[in-house]
């Protein structure tokens, strides 16, 4: 078995002829082997002795390659040609006085790196090391054997990179901090990252810098041009010129005019476009088409015509071919070229029923068109059967993080794994492969989705699928990844808890649109949920951090403490602080002690950040400044902190008596007060039900709780109410055999009396006495809910079926027909899952499905669900509200956007005993998270997450 | 010319024969002459030397006045036989050894009693002297001459009294702390006070007591007849006895059964009424007849009919009269009997379409019907022309304190004199003369209403008529009657404005039902009208106290200072609490500020009701228990002071650009700024626009306001802001002819810039440019707004005319028509005002007519006023919204009655220049005191008191 040895011996070939950026990146790998090993590997020059050598090189830009080829180590012609790949191969005696050696040989420069790093990653060192000092275990003695070898697959998307946006003040303040400005040293450390997580495509900072003007110059384009990463610039800078670069050049007197506008001032656009494409001509580059106005507005003014629109746009782009083939190459099929599709864009390409659009049109033939996502994850229009064979293919264009409608979110990254690999994996099977750019705002807080993307990007086959729980494992492997080296699997397997549950924390909800009316404060127990999650994730991310050596609290803060725990304090804020108005507004009197609370989390917020900012000796200042509390505008304008309500106590005790999930109580006074009747515990399942005493004054006051039902255990029947009192009541569900109805009182000794009734049934009645039952959901309260992939029964057709996904969206789970681009909406045959349910009573119920927030994949206001009651007529529901205006941009699309869910209302009637309701395949791209009924006339109480799932016999 | 002096030997005759009630009277008055003069009057006995002598007594129960008589000094059959008259007559020489002598004869017991207490206020002894020991002024050489001589009226109604009621805390704990219970010792009190206001009937407590029966026993029934203190029961307590008097006596072996109810019972009710005439038939009483449930239902259960309550109550009714007839006196028609209309009773006397009710019932024949108010101050129905000359007359139940619906206000005592005046003298005209009883609650801080509803009931000829600035004139007798002996004419001046002012708050709302979102926190500047009120004072009876010595506390505190102070602290807390929350909505960093002034006030509200409650050796302890913040239900359950609200300043400097008076703001910010157009100074008497310059933050920002506009004056356009800035902007409209547009910007250096676009119209220029629109309003800001007393013309009619109210209601003033019983809902001929107004353009204007909320005076839900446009056809609109149910009730009833306005609001249709508005004198007991006009489309700022009035020309 071959082998080599990292051992104080080990070297590196390196050759003047190998592209300088393989050779430093070789230096890099370099450093890590000396992290892991403590031996930093000498130069190995040609004919000397080495126990251990790696060769590393590209395909005819290597002698050693060359070489070894020729003599049958390794074979040059399985890669050669090819896109990014490499050949991984330990072989013993390669070469004379070498014992043994790792073959790192590339098919190209960006092949070559990946091999180099494939060697780091194999030892342990993450592709975060040198960005979040994320440290690899040390170990003597490492030995790779054959067993490694391998020769790399072609990545499954051609570009795969991300975009630095939004960049001020976060990456602003940390590249100014540490480099001067955000030039070449700036962005050596970003290809560095980019190359490292197996990217090669970047869309460089443009809101107040010029990639190719401040290297200085274009010592930046240069760098990436060394380092193989491709510049692109974004979807509205065309021909390698940064949007701001016309600000800075325009002038009265300028070659290039003074008028962004192809009509007024083509020619010295034009100019503008020309001297782009020549300064940056010799690098790799996609290059930009199209046009659009200034700072992301349309190319005309808002009153200009859509065909106005469309022909200027064709016109542009024609121009734009012209200059490419002038200057860069006269093949042009040969120069990667993009036209993004963003926001009105997309109409422009489409057009409509009266005027086409661009689509088909042949100056984009060859031309990658890029489409985009909703701005918050789920992609738009994709690519139908008759789209895909389009020359040049497709990219998309996606956020992780944002800065404009319907909201921005830029503070702490927290991609939820699923979403982005449900959303991205269905992209790349309706065909876009050809660029994959996610907008990472300023990289910091983003790398564990960042490192998602690029990996998913770069191997669809390991990690997409139709099997969510893929996510899963890939956090987990990431994780080990990172802090393999700074603590035992025990703590680790904290972390990967964490992990998903601060991501999971933001899949309900991001940071910046968070506020205290989010989730109600007691319906469902929905907010003492997400404060339960929130306080584990601060006091378990506390307990690890105290394990943490000092070299990798760099590490630990940056991946892991601060994004995770800055977004548990938020949370537990916002609860709070919703907690403390509600309290307020019914006078309790803990309210007050809940508003300190708040205040605690505020300073705790400033506190993550500075620890964050200082950690490291300021590795990361300058990357925790974005405003992300309040926000009440699309951006942080006029954005607010949570208000604190104080009160006053009553000036007497004053006692409330409220279940603990209800907002309704009663004070046990003598003339306003409203007596209440529990329902609860007709479930079948629910034999207790907890309720509070609480004081709304300073002064404590005795109660005493009487009942002549033997059914009814309280924990307790009497005592003190200072604030607040919890108490239980059990139902013994053994004393009776059918529906018992009973009453307890509740006194403030010597101020009132609250009269509580309580209706219960035994464990195993049934809510109407049907028979055929089994799998079927229970109505309580008025309600029934079922997780999506509870169903009782699953059709799958030929064409496709449903299949569960789990972990998913904001409840957990969710059901998706596959293959993702199956489209049933005119097939005969549909795939369906069957729910069953018990109504409690003949007469309409309002039916409720909540789906992931998808888009519609055809440029048309159209998504359908199917279903159908009772094998009654099967009904197609567009779950577009509004036909008449574009679904994106529209309130339905905001509104979804923020609550991260899209419900779509239907009247149905039901039968008292078993219904059963069926759920087809229908529109692609729709994602079944749950479904309830509720009864006519039955107030569902108001709740952000909806109700719970009922008992099911 | 004949005088008496009231030197150190004057004297007093005291005659066994006298009524003992009148000789105790005589000693207070003894008392009052030497709190006067230093002087007390000596017992003068027949035959001896006196030079100044007093004769006081009753005709035909003294042997002076008969001497007097027969000699001619007197003639006392000018008075015999009548109603509480009495002679009040100098002369000199009466008798043999008397030089000069004050005679005091009166026609009966109360006569004379009142003619005694005439003497201690033309002394200058307030009737208040030892119910708030207001002291009179120390005078030596009092004289009177015979220019005092009268002969007094006969009072205008038969019965004048009060009811002391929602007796807990308040009243309770302070004849608790007292005298030892609600006895004959408190009583004494009352009867006294009751005497000298002039009044002489009673409703004694009875939450939870027993006037007969607490006395001990029959003690305080037996002292009211000695005082001549006319006793009765209130609404729901038949036959002398008191509502709790049958839970005492009730039970399985009790002789009155243990059922209240006249069917199950017959036998015990029977007899337990029975017992009650025998006990208390040898009192001069009004007996209340019929009968309701217990506690304020209704006398049978809620499902029974119309019919079925109607018979049965005429039974009740019929028994009753018989008891009486064979109790007290066989000649029934001698005895004073009640029939209180209180609630449903009204619907059992007037019946309905299809079911006869009570009235006309032979046993009603010579009791007297009590009518009743709206809980609120405005009377329900009147007796129609038909129904006045019934045999019993009318009495009117009327609330200065209410526990009950549609709110309870029992705190401080804050009636507004004008509307009092406006509804008892209306009801006067209506026929209510029989008795008139004012619930007073505690009696504590009623005194200035109290006063004046027994003046006024006492001697409407003097105090009612159609002139309501006559309450002016009593306002200012009653300051100089308390407040007279205590300070010089300048503050008594000051004491006048104060009792206007805090009595005005109140008028607008109550203490209980008061806010922090009655009042708009901008809009109109009312909530700092309020404010400035408010402060003012609380600033001003703070330096009147400082002037006042130790022994006129009391009376100081007790009638002024506390009830006004009082007031204005709990508005100026809410005015605040509105305004912390408006300001924390908005993020302005005053909001914390201001959170600490509502603390202070918090805190202000129990040191005014500790020093109240500790003045004058505690004189008072007891009254200032009642609840009186915040409440949310009809009574004090579950009240709630005050929340503030804390919040954090921006993390930048933030400006807030906001005019004083709007509730929109700008930030000058980049992205989400709305520029505002400011249109307020087309008006022509308008010339400047104060604004705010606002901090978010606790850091100030640096402002520079810009324009390059010549007639606009900033007062500053630089400076820097940490809290708020007030800016003026005045516009210099000498510098231009037109109708001009400038723009202005507001820099909040280094952050942002917002954008103000003004328009301004000159001096005179007119609306529509129209001619002939003298006396016309001008639209301005989308509304026109006039007070109904600005009319531009009145046309009266035979039957009666439009008067003006000055002071009048929720903004100063009104008009009505006289005489008050004037119903022109089917006369052709009506009266009517005219008003003018220039709308800015064709086309339609929502109307709105702010009425005071009066109740129909019929028992119908009829109600009408009558209005007409441009002379087109008279619109006659039912102000009463809901027909189906009774307004009484209703939720029109309680939104009127809380906020006190009824608001009418009718579409019209205007045409651009001068339109003209009719509005015609409809139904009885309307008040008209404002209107306004909005244009359609405009959006008249939300606000409680509604626009101010528009510029006129």
């Amino acid at each position: 078995m071959a082998k080599v040895s990292f051992d104080n011996k080990i070297m590196l070939t390196y050759e003047a002829k190998a592209y300088p950026g393989v050779n430093k990146v070789a230096e890099l790998v370099r450093e890590d082997i000396f992290l892991v090993t403590g031996f930093r590997a000498g130069e190995y020059s040609r004919g000397s002795k080495c126990k251990n050598l790696i060769v590393f090189g590209t395909a005819d830009k290597s002698d050693y390659l060359e070489d070894l080829d020729r003599r049958g180590f390794i074979r040059l012609d399985e890669i050669r040609g090819k896109w990014e790949t490499y050949i991984f191969q330990i072989v013993d005696n390669p070469m004379e006085g070498v014992d043994h050696a790792l073959i790192i040989a590339g098919s190209d420069k960006r092949g070559t790196i990946y091999g180099l790093f494939h060697l780091s990653e194999l030892m342990g060192v993450s592709p975060l090391v040198n960005w979040n000092h994320c440290f690899p275990k040390r170990r003597k003695n490492v030995t790779l054997t054959d067993e490694v070898n391998l020769i790399s697959k072609e990545p499954s998307v051609k570009y795969r990179g991300f975009f630095i946006n939004d960049e001020w003040p976060a990456f602003g303040n940390w590249a100014t901090e540490h480099f001067g400005g955000i030039n070449a040293s700036c962005y050596e450390k970003i290809f560095e990252l980019l190359l490292r997580l197996k990217g090669n495509y970047l869309w460089p900072a443009m809101w107040r810098s010029n990639f190719s003007m401040d290297g200085p110059g274009l010592e930046s384009a240069r760098l990436a041009d060394e380092y193989g990463v491709v510049m692109s610039t974004s979807h509205h800078e065309p021909c390698m010129r940064s949007g701001e670069e016309y600000g800075l050049l325009r002038g009265e007197d300028s070659i290039y005019g003074d008028d962004w506008s192809f009509i007024n001032n083509r020619d010295g656009i034009t100019r503008f476009w020309r001297d782009g494409l020549v300064r940056n001509k010799s690098f790799e580059n996609v290059i930009t088409m199209g046009m659009r106005g200034e700072r992301d507005s349309r190319i005309l003014s808002a009153d200009s015509g859509l065909k106005e629109n469309i022909d200027l746009l064709r016109d542009v782009i024609k121009t734009q071919n012209s200059l490419i083939k002038e200057i860069v190459d006269e093949d042009i099929e040969k120069v990667p070229r993009q036209f993004v599709l963003f926001t009105e864009v997309e109409e422009f390409f489409y057009g409509n029923c009266t005027t086409k659009g661009l689509m088909d049109d042949p100056e984009l033939e060859g031309v990658t068109l890029m489409l985009s996502d909703s701005n918050c994850g789920y992609t738009r229009t994709l690519p139908d059967e008759k789209m895909r064979d389009h020359k040049g293919g497709y990219g998309m264009y996606y956020h992780m993080d944002m800065h404009g409608g319907p909201y921005s979110y830029q503070w702490i990254g927290g991609t939820y794994l699923p979403r982005m690999w449900e959303q991205m994996t269905q992209a790349y099977e309706f065909g876009v492969r050809e660029i994959w750019v996610v907008n990472v705002g300023d990289v910091a807080t983003q790398e564990f989705g960042l490192s998602f993307f690029l990996d998913l990007a770069y191997d669809i086959e390991k990690w997409g699928g139709s099997d969510c729980s893929i996510t899963r494992e890939y956090a987990d492997k990431w994780v080990e990844q990172q802090f393999g080296g700074m603590m035992p699997l025990s703590c680790r397997n904290k972390v990967k808890k964490i992990m998903w549950d601060y991501t999971g924390l933001l899949e309900k909800r991001k940071h910046e649109i968070m506020n205290g009316h989010v989730y109600h404060p007691l319906h469902f127990g929905e907010a003492q949920r997400i404060l339960d999650i929130s306080e584990d994730i601060l006091k378990e991310a506390a307990a690890l951090k105290k394990k943490i050596e000092e070299k990798d609290l760099s590490a630990f803060i940056s991946l892991l403490y601060y994004p995770a725990c800055g977004t548990a304090n938020l949370m537990k804020m916002w609860i709070l602080a919703g907690r403390n108005e509600f309290f307020a507004g019914q006078n309790r009197i803990e309210a007050n002690d809940v508003a300190a609370l708040v205040d605690e989390c505020v300073q705790m917020d400033e506190a993550l950040i500075d620890e964050y900012e200082s950690v490291d000796g300021g590795f990361y200042r300058g990357f925790g400044k974005s405003e992300h509390i309040g926000f009440i505008n699309w951006n942080d304008e006029d954005n607010r902190y949570p208000v604190r309500h104080l009160i006053y106590g009553a000036n007497s005790p004053r006692m409330l008596v409220a279940r603990k999930d209800d907002e309704n109580y009663m004070t046990g006074l003598e003339w306003c007060d409203k007596p209440q009747t529990w329902e609860n515990m007709l479930r079948p399942d629910v034999d207790f039900v907890e309720f509070d005493l609480i004081n709304g004054s300073n002064r404590p006051y005795k109660f005493r709780i009487e009942t002549d039902c033997k059914w009814m255990i309280f924990d307790r029947t009497e005592g003190l109410v200072k604030t607040k009192e919890r108490i239980t009541l059990s139902v013994d569900k053994t004393l009776f055999t059918e529906k018992v109805t009973g009453t307890f009182t509740v006194e403030s000794v010597g101020y009132g009396k609250a009269v509580v009734t309580v209706l219960a049934a035994p464990r195993l009645e049934t809510a109407g006495g049907a028979a055929n039952a089994e799998g079927a959901f229970f109505e309580s309260d008025g309600f029934i809910c079922m997780e999506a992939q509870h169903y009782a029964l699953k059709q799958d057709v030929a064409k496709g079926g449903f299949k569960i996904l789990s972990p998913y969206g904001r409840n957990g789970s969710a059901v998706k027909v596959f293959p993702s681009t199956a489209d049933f909406s005119d097939e005969k045959e549909r795939p369906y899952l069957e729910y069953r349910f018990m109504a409690s009573e003949d007469g309409e119920y309002e039916l409720t499905f909540e789906l992931a927030p998808t888009t519609p994949t055809v440029f048309k206001p159209e998504h359908y669900i199917g279903y159908s009651i009772n094998n009654e007529e099967l009904r197609k529901v567009n779950t577009v509200r509004d036909t008449q205006i574009p679904f994106f941009l529209s309130p339905q699309w905001e509104e979804e956007a923020k609550d991260n869910v899209k419900k779509v209302r239907e009247t149905v009637t039901c039968h008292r005993g078993v219904n059963t309701l069926k759920f087809y395949g229908m529109s692609p791209s729709l994602v079944l998270e749950k479904l309830y009924l509720v009864k006519k006339g039955a107030i569902l109480p108001e709740s952000y997450l909806g109700p719970p799932e009922s008992y099911r016999y």
